[in-house]
């Protein structure tokens, strides 16, 4: 798979997180000589918040990291992660595959196996051949080193074209805190929920229950803006991880806050980035509306529409389409209140084209790999930011081939 | 543009409506030498039913036919269609042009403009050059006659790829009645309107009131159950005139309310054969869900899924995308309660493949050109049937080139 000519130019050099070690490992899950396993080691103390999809159908291992995902433990944790088959919609097996991986692994470490946290990812409805996994995990607790994190983003891969990690580092009370995420994700993508798989590591020092507030506020603010294709995965993952060992206490911390808002925007935004058969990054601004959910709802409405991704694919300036959008969202809208640009270009208002518009300076913009388009609806105050791709032929290509 | 490989054999037989003349003309308001506007008159007596889209950004001709629809009018009324442009997004220029129409109609034929309704489609935010349609009216008045319907159908097509047509004949009361309907919509088509335009012409007797009833419980079981691309037009318009001129009374009459479903079934079907790259006809059957309003909701959620479109296209029995697409419709469901048929072929039950079912049934089946997806959710009695085609590259290829 070509990478996306949206990829950021490298893997970012991300922080070693003290009290995290990781280690991959090729066990042939579906994919033949390439990691496709990962396993995240975390030391005594380390607290685990996590959002997880929506969806009526949740895969296995979400089901179980949400009944394990209760605040009360700290002793030491794991996190193991397999691509190319993501034991969803797969009966009793596939909760008997979970049982088995994690009774595995917190035998090989010596954890309590509620402290294993799982994610599978990749084809529906097929076993999860977890033997593969289990004959692996000797190797993988010998492999764990601090480092391993880059190599930790590649095991996760499915569709992606290229590995996503983000870092910040951010100094509280005179010491610094670190935090470092890895994500994959680039199909299936879509709001509410957690969206695809994310881990975030952070040596802050913070208790379950502020983590996971803080993580479900944030999420609606990165990852359930993002949409590539309107479809939403059985088996969308967040997990973070903080593990204290910087002595920081990041509790209302807004220093912390706006690090982590930062690493999940930069990972949701690579999402859609690698989105599939992305050639343009659009990021949709709505503003002016009766409230901030109906502003999401007209800025889904544009980034969902096939006709709003397919114009964009086409670098077809075609405003009357994010009209029809916006008209279609079910947010309160008024025609000739609505003023909509494409970047700094005023496009439309008073229900009609701009005098000042002209087809060439649309045409012109549309050239650009990275797209805005901004909206204001002339009624209130309500907000909202929503980032997307456009809908091109390789979208249909990767779809209609790959078994996913 | 190349014929819908699902569109039927031909275009049918429509019988005469009495009452009921048409016209058609090349005025040259986008097209070039084809007919593009279209001309019905009505005789004294007829009795007009509306219903439209509800998006927010509803276009011009719209707003002015929802404001005309209000049961008091039995004179002399006539419709016109143009296609091309669809003065929707014009602003105070929309209101004028369509003010211009109305008058100049009224005008020609001596009838009230009140009972004057017009149509556009096409291209938004252009303004609609009304004067070449006012230039043609003296010539489409003098070519009213009882069986240019075929022709009207034509006048009004956009990127159809062919001329839609239904009729149906009735025996109520010893007497036959006779329904005639023309449509066009290929992209731009999702539930939660009226759906594309739709001309419906009976020589029944029923009431406004009646008529408006019957039309809007019928377009909730078929144009509403219809999506090509999720995307909602700001221009979709059902009209239904009924003549009178058979003399038979069809208040509360079954036969003819299930001739007029039938009729409008069969328009709908017909623009789904005419989705925008269609290569198959898909109907997804749900059962077993809490209600029939959330057994819609999952139809409709499989039936717009990129992804499970795609498979299609690819002739993929991706039955996981499916169970994908049942969990993101926030839906009641019950994973290991849900069933999945391709046609009579068991797919899925209690949460996994069924032991019955191999890939190769699977592959097999989904060569057709008619694809049944058949989801019982296993819940209650809830059940609804959504129609759908697949997305294609010929999709992306349309809408990244039309300037729509």
């Amino acid at each position: 798979m070509k990478r996306s000519p949206l990829a950021p130019a490298r893997f970012p050099d991300l922080p070693v997180i003290e009290g995290a070690r990781f280690a991959t490992v090729a066990a042939g899950v579906r994919y033949k000589d390439r990691p496709d396993v990962m396993l995240a080691e975390l030391a005594e103390g380390t607290t685990i918040a996590g959002v997880f999809t929506r969806s009526a159908t949740r895969a296995a291992p979400v089901l179980d990291c949400e009944a394990k995902i209760d605040g009360t433990g700290t002793g030491r944790a794991a996190i193991l992660v397999n691509s190319g088959n993501a034991n969803a919609f797969t009966g009793a097996a596939g909760e008997a595959s979970v049982n088995a991986v994690c009774s595995g692994v917190a035998e090989t470490l010596g954890i309590d196996p509620d402290r294993v946290f799982t994610s599978s990812t990749g084809v529906i409805g097929e076993p999860l051949p977890h033997d593969k996994v289990l004959s692996k995990l000797s190797e993988l607790a010998d492999g764990l080193a601090p480092n391993g994190i880059e190599m930790a983003a590649r095991a996760i891969m499915t569709t992606d074209t290229f590995a996503k990690g983000a870092m910040a580092e951010v100094e509280i009370a005179g010491k610094p805190v670190r935090i470092a995420g890895i994500a994959k994700g680039s199909g299936m993508i879509a709001p509410d929920m957690a969206t695809m798989l994310v881990y975030i590591f952070t040596d802050a020092m913070i208790g379950q229950a502020q983590l996971q507030t803080l993580l479900r506020t944030l999420t609606d603010q990165t990852f359930n803006c993002i949409t590539v294709d309107s479809d939403t995965s059985t088996s969308d993952t967040l997990l973070c991880a903080a593990t204290g060992a910087s002595g920081v206490d990041v509790t209302d911390s807004a220093g912390f806050t706006k690090a982590l808002h930062d690493v999940m925007l930069d990972l949701a935004q690579q999402v859609v980035r690698d989105g599939e058969g992305a050639s343009k990054f659009i990021e949709v601004q709505v503003g002016g509306a009766a409230s901030d959910d109906e502003a999401r709802q007209v800025g889904l409405a544009i980034a969902n529409s096939p006709l709003v991704k397919t114009a964009i694919a086409g670098e077809d300036p075609n405003w009357g389409r994010i009209v029809m959008a916006i008209g279609k969202s079910g947010a309160r809208a008024d025609r000739d209140l609505i003023t909509i640009h494409f970047g700094d270009t005023l496009v439309a208002e008073k229900g009609w084209v701009a005098p000042s518009y002209s087809e060439e300076a649309g045409a012109s913009y549309m050239k650009n790999d990275e797209i805005v388009i901004a909206v204001d609806l002339g009624l209130a105050g309500g907000m909202a930011t929503v980032w997307t791709c456009d809908l091109t032929h390789d979208y249909i290509s990767i779809n209609a081939d790959y078994r996913s």
